[in-house]
Order: structure tokens, then sequence, then C-alpha cells
């Protein structure tokens, strides 16, 4: 039988509030067994970057890294918000790693080919692609990696990749070995039918759900491409995809989950 | 026998230079066994400190961490230096993973007691406390750590060290494992007779040597500390300790070293 694999991304909302992360990471760091963290950005790098002088730039309403944007989220994304949230895990008696892709090349990712958009420094993954022998190492060591949403080419250049496909692959590369639960925390209590109501999580979405859900106009902005994720993940391996807030972890840790579960 | 390792403290003005940097990386990549990186912080930090308005504080002439400046540094040495080094040994390929001393509570320290000066997030490392077992377990699985000039307390908190001290601490811990060569790599061929004269390499300095330096008032600004470092981790168990030019790399991890030697 695999053992269990924990694979749980952070939502960037959740990292704007430093009391809210604490209050997560308190109860991530009591997960028994097998985890991996994934982080999101946060504002905090547009903030930085305002003070700084770089603006984010566009093209056809698409967010565009250029050169100044990967220094900024690579230190934001890579340092700042990365240690912290490893020192914090450290605090709680959780032995956290913090780790990008480029380091001990477990992510290698592709610069983002240019076809109507050039998108500049961002990176696409491919879960096959991923080094797991090395992460099975440091999973064995007890040690609890927490991932940037930052890629590298192998070409010496750092990639922006979003942390919800960072963690739809790494969940996918390690269900060969692991039975894998991978978790989406956010500041929702899951997949909500109406999103004035916190309270009408739907409880779990098949494929053709989504597809009936998505066609009228029902779900709430950005969580399209998170079921994508999701549903991606799942026809590659992983066992179990919950939706669900960051207050929920240890609940959606056990068999009494709460959240929205995806389900094949 | 014990296996060799090189512990390599790369300078800050060395980091400051992108050119000089990429050409050392390709240097330090072709380094055959056990290494591992050190880097400092050049003068990055204190540029993207003015631009965000946040000026450094001194003491009594002493320069002081404080809020502002630890999250600056953990952004630029943890994220922006560590990970762009990291990206670049990759595409020479060497595998490569930016670590900070929170990353596997690699590097615990102790902020600096309050005496005559508050130092602020300041770490004191003591090196029976670095965690070498999982530390061997990477050098074990070919992954060469670069390690940011960034410790923790253990309490949630990075903390600002000394890349020297840093590297000093490194190689004394492995040095029961290791035979361990320590070598601070800077712009210059090693230790000046004469500071105006490059060509002055005093070749060996015995501790009777550096006291007597010391007294004369022959030693150069900064080197002060960085020998003090090197007679500790030689008093410790490493077994040579060389401080040479960065460009000398690869001539000072073979039996011709040049730069400046120093022995017990």
């Amino acid at each position: 039988m695999k053992e269990k694999l924990y694979c749980v991304k952070i939502g960037g909302n959740i990292i704007n509030a430093s009391d809210k992360l604490e209050s997560f990471l308190s109860q991530f760091s009591q997960i028994e067994g097998n985890k991996i963290l994934i982080h999101g950005g946060g504002k905090i790098a547009t903030q930085i970057g305002t003070q700084l002088g770089i603006e984010s730039q566009y093209t056809n309403g698409r967010r565009i890294t250029d050169d100044q944007t990967i220094d900024l989220v690579t230190m934001v994304y890579g340092g700042l918000i990365n240690k912290k949230i490893t020192a914090t895990l450290q605090k709680f008696h959780c032995n956290a790693m913090g780790l990008c892709g480029a380091d001990g090349n477990i992510i290698p990712a592709v610069k983002r080919p240019v076809k109507d958009v050039d998108f500049g420094w961002v990176g696409d993954v491919d879960a096959t692609q991923i080094n797991i022998d090395f992460l099975t190492q440091i999973l064995n060591a007890n040690i609890t990696p927490v991932f940037a949403p930052l890629t590298h080419d192998q070409k010496g250049h750092i990639l922006n990749t979003n942390a919800d496909t960072i963690a739809a692959s790494l969940a996918t590369a390690l269900s060969d070995i692991y039975d894998v639960r991978l978790i989406y925390c956010f500041e929702k209590k899951g997949i909500l039918l109406d999103i004035e109501n916190e309270n009408s999580v739907i409880p779990t979405i098949t494929e053709d759900d989504f597809k009936q859900l998505h066609k009228s106009g029902a779900l709430f902005e950005g969580i399209i491409p998170k079921l994508e994720n999701a549903f991606d993940a799942i026809h590659n391996g992983v066992h179990e995809v919950l939706i669900g807030h960051a207050d929920q972890i240890n609940k959606n840790t056990t068999d009494q989950t709460e959240g929205t579960l995806i389900i094949a």
C-alpha cells in the first residue's frame, strides 16, 4: 500500500494577512506524515514593486513577467515569503525546507513559447519532468518541502509559474509513489453555489458537474483554472483533490473532509 | 580515509559584478566531488533598500539589523542572489540547491544578546549545533548546497549572519566527516604584504605571523575577522584554509594552490 502524501497549496489572500498565515501554518505543522506546502504570491510583490517603480506590464489584458518583474518575484516569493514560512514552520517543530523549482533541479520548466502574446519569464511545467527521486529522499528524511511558485529553464533563468499549477504537477508526479491528496486552501469554504452565501458549499463536483456549472456561468472568477488543474491531477493519478478554507486544513487531512471534493 | 569537501565562500564584490560572478560559477561548477558554496550579500541589498526608503541603522558605528532590514536581506540574499546563483549553476550542470540556515533547520542560531549594542536580528552560530546529518545526505545525493548568509532562531525569525562565519562554521561542523578545505574567494589574490601591490601575496600565514602582522598594522581592512574565522576553523578540525582570488578557484581546489594558505 502506498503511503499517504498531502500536497497543500496556500493561496495569496491568506499570505497577505500575517495572523491568518500564522494560524494556518500552526495547523499545517500538525499534519502527520508526508506533506508538501506550495505557496502563492500575495499582494506584497505588487506593493514592493510599486515602491521600486516596477509596474505590472500587460499585453491584451494578460500579465507579462519582464526582466524587472522576474527579479521582483524571485526576491519576494523565493526569499521573503518562502523563508518566513519556513522559519515559522520551524517554530512549530515542523522541519520545513524552503525551495523553488531550480533547487536540486526539482521542477524544470520551459519558457512559454511566444504565440499571440510574449508572456516573458513565465514557465510551463510538464509533470513527467519533475525530479521525484530527490523529493522522495527529502520526504523520507521527515523534511517538509515548501515551494515558492518559481521554476527554471535549465539555462540559467528563474521562471514565474502559477502556484496552483505547481501544486497539481507535484501531486501528479508523486502519485506513482504516494497516495496523494491535493488540497487547495483559500479564503472560502469551498466552491460556492452562491458567491454571496458562504454556506452554499458544493460538497462534490464531478467533471460533468463542472462542465455544467462552467456553462451556466455559476462559477466565481479564478476558480475555473483551479478546477481544470484539479481534474488534470485526478486524470493523472492523484487520488483526491479538495478545495476548502485554510482554517479547515486539519479536518481536510482526515476522512471527515469539509470543502469541495473533486471526483473523477 | 575521509572524502574531500570544498567549502567555498564567494564575497560580495564578485556578486556585484554579474560577469565576474558568472565566470566564477562556471569554474566552481567544474570542481569535482563534494562542494558547498556560501555567498555574501553585495551592494544590491543596499541599493534596493535605498529605493525602498530603508536606511542602514548604526549604533556606535556598528550596523544594526532592524525589522525592515531583516526583511530586505531575506528577500535579496535568500531570494534574488541565492536563486540566481542556483539557476546559473544548474545551467553549468552543477545540481545546486539554494538554502538558508532555517531550511531543514541546518543552521540554528542565537539572536545576539544585547550588551552595549542591540544589533537587532543578528544571529550567532555555534558550529556544534549545525545539523550535519541532512547536509551529508544532500552531498551524498550529488547535490551542491548554496547558502545565503541567513540563519534562524528556531522561534520563527530569520537572522542575519556574516557569510565568512557561516562558511567557517559549516567547514568546522563537517570536518568530522570530511577532509575539509575552506576557501575564501574575493577580489584579491590573497593576503597582500603591500595593499598597493597585487603581487605581494603572502603564501602562508601561521598564527604567529598573524599576530605579528596584526600588531604591525600591515593587514588591510576587513581581513582580520576573516583570518580569525580561519584560525578558529583550523583549531576545530578544518584541514586547510585558503584565501585567494575568485579567478583562482580552479587552482585552489588542486594541490598547486595560489593565494594565501593558513596553517596552524
